[in-house]
């Protein structure tokens, strides 16, 4: 690809979504598919047509001035969390023909940095940083002007920048209240190291939700601790000691742990979901159909969030960029670990 | 980066390489730190001093007509087994100034000829194709000449293609013999499905090493089955039905049939390793470690498959283009469930 001067103004996503008077995100939805009802589709749809205004247009006039490639930062290894997002931004914009450049920083600032000069002189039309958990992190280096960062799994500590993260609070409602709507009372919470955003948030979430049923919080239900399987059958040496009240539900900060608390309480001689139910964070295959029985979990859409990332830089290249932090829905997939009441 | 006509003849590796007498490969070694002894290093740097080579006049020969840029291809999603090896092809690469363009094709041909259709749009200097399985594959369509490719974690059913694959045969051997030394006689093989490459070979390598040892091969101590937990399970009960021989040790497929066999054996009230030893297969990290006691298990190299990708991709785009399947070694990492001999 190579630039050619002259660009030519032409209708962009935002005049669709000024004209329809929705925003930038309902105009994509409604023109690529998502989830949208019927009629506002129909009406965006039909102001778009009548600003002549295509969906294809975007990648278009990309095509004219850009060099139809981006770059992807992980500030971390791939792995588990990273490879869904990554898959997905790569599905939505090389489908458009554009290329993705990978950088593997490995959390080494210097590393970092020597990827973003490279990316510069592959003068990339915007960067993707992606991290292994949602925890704040310094922003990128000074770009030069228009060439747009998008956070994803990630948030940088700047106001100005744009983060796609987990709503791990809303998650952590639904599992909980879950929970409850099953007839559980005594729902403990063991889960990962507090110095993680996630885990504050996941807590924060396992509150409201109690509360919204009616239920009492108990100061030794909440157990923070590490990610681990063997945290996980600790924390159950510790509820179920003498003495204490024990639960009959719990509420599990990831999957590994969720795996280790259903391990311990079987090692007992409890039964879940009869005794205990269990609800796991992450929905990780591995760990979810290892469990026995298999676990019901909450899954963060990681998917969903790459597209999502895929779509909001294509939209802040074309000019549309924005600040703040989107938090993504989860989505609560239950399995025979808590499923007490069968139909 | 702009192409430049005029490309001067330069020493190459190759050059060296004849003038030491070794292969391309040591030199490569001898240049950039690769594990080769002090004395042939020593002579390899005078060769290549005397010649005028320097060990980043590759690189710089790139930059003269190069886009210093190569695809990367995944015939799968990434995942365990792609992610060390991307990440030690990406440092490699970028430490020299090539970008990487990730394209996954998520086994869709159809999508994977569309990829390469874009790559070469972009001018790429050469591409890597891993798979999620080292099984022979149909080779990348028609290139332009010049344009290399080489397949990593996969075989192309091509006899012109260049592979990197793991040696799964040796490494069954390490781990078999590993069992007969701490004294095992009676070692089973629970595996994967026979329709893998990897599981034929390493069932061979199993069979090398249990006559090297001078032990007999029970027929019914092979069973192939799934890559699960479950089926590690489901293989203790075989194993251990009444009226049969019982093993004293058990070499698996991988870590989750082997973390199955664990807890198959435990729950049987069997003690690992003092009844059973157990070696899996991948070391992979969350597998080993959640095992009670931690796994021993063959490890694939990954990261050094990836960095040697890088190296021999390189060489390629040098014009030193090599056909034919390399296994590279795999590593026998012994833990608390093969240790019965403690010093």
């Amino acid at each position: 690809m190579i630039d050619q001067p002259g660009d030519l103004p032409h209708v962009t996503i935002r005049d669709v979504a000024q004209a329809a008077g929705v925003s930038i995100g309902t105009v994509s939805k409604a023109l690529n598919g998502g989830a949208i009802g019927a009629e506002t589709r129909e009406r965006i749809r039909g102001v778009a047509e009548a600003l002549n205004y295509r969906p294809n247009a975007m990648a278009q006039g990309l095509h004219r001035t850009r060099t139809m490639t981006i770059g992807l930062i992980t500030s971390d290894s791939f792995g588990r969390f990273t490879n869904p997002i990554v898959e997905a931004l790569e599905a939505r914009l090389s489908a458009l023909g554009i290329g993705v450049f990978m950088c593997i920083a490995t959390d080494d600032p210097e590393r970092e940095k020597a990827h973003i000069r490279q990316l510069l002189g592959k003068r990339v039309d915007g960067i993707v940083v992606t991290g292994r958990r949602a925890d704040k992190r310094p922003p990128i280096g000074p770009l030069p002007r228009g060439i747009p960062v998008i956070y994803v799994f990630a948030q940088a500590d700047d106001p100005g920048a744009f983060s796609l993260v987990p709503d791990d609070e809303g998650g952590a409602r639904a599992a909980v209240a879950h929970l409850a709507a099953q007839g559980r009372r005594e729902i403990a919470h063991v889960t990962g190291p507090m110095s993680f955003e996630a885990v504050r948030l996941r807590l924060r979430g396992y509150g409201q939700a109690l509360e919204a049923a009616g239920l009492k919080q108990r100061d030794d239900f909440t157990l923070p601790g590490d990610w681990s399987e063997a945290w996980g059958r600790e924390a159950i040496a510790r509820l179920f000691a003498p003495g204490r009240v024990a639960p009959d539900a719990i509420f599990c900060g990831n999957d590994q742990i969720a795996r280790g608390v259903s391990d311990g309480l079987r090692e007992r001689g409890l039964s879940v979901p009869r005794d205990v139910s269990i609800v796991g964070f992450d929905n990780w295959d591995v760990m979810v159909q290892a469990s026995r029985p298999p676990l019901s979990s909450v899954d963060m859409n990681l998917k969903a969030m790459g597209h999502e990332a895929g779509s909001r830089l294509l939209s802040a290249i074309q000019g549309d960029a924005q600040s703040g932090v989107i938090r993504m829905p989860c989505t609560l997939i239950v399995r025979e670990s808590s499923q007490t009441q069968v139909s």
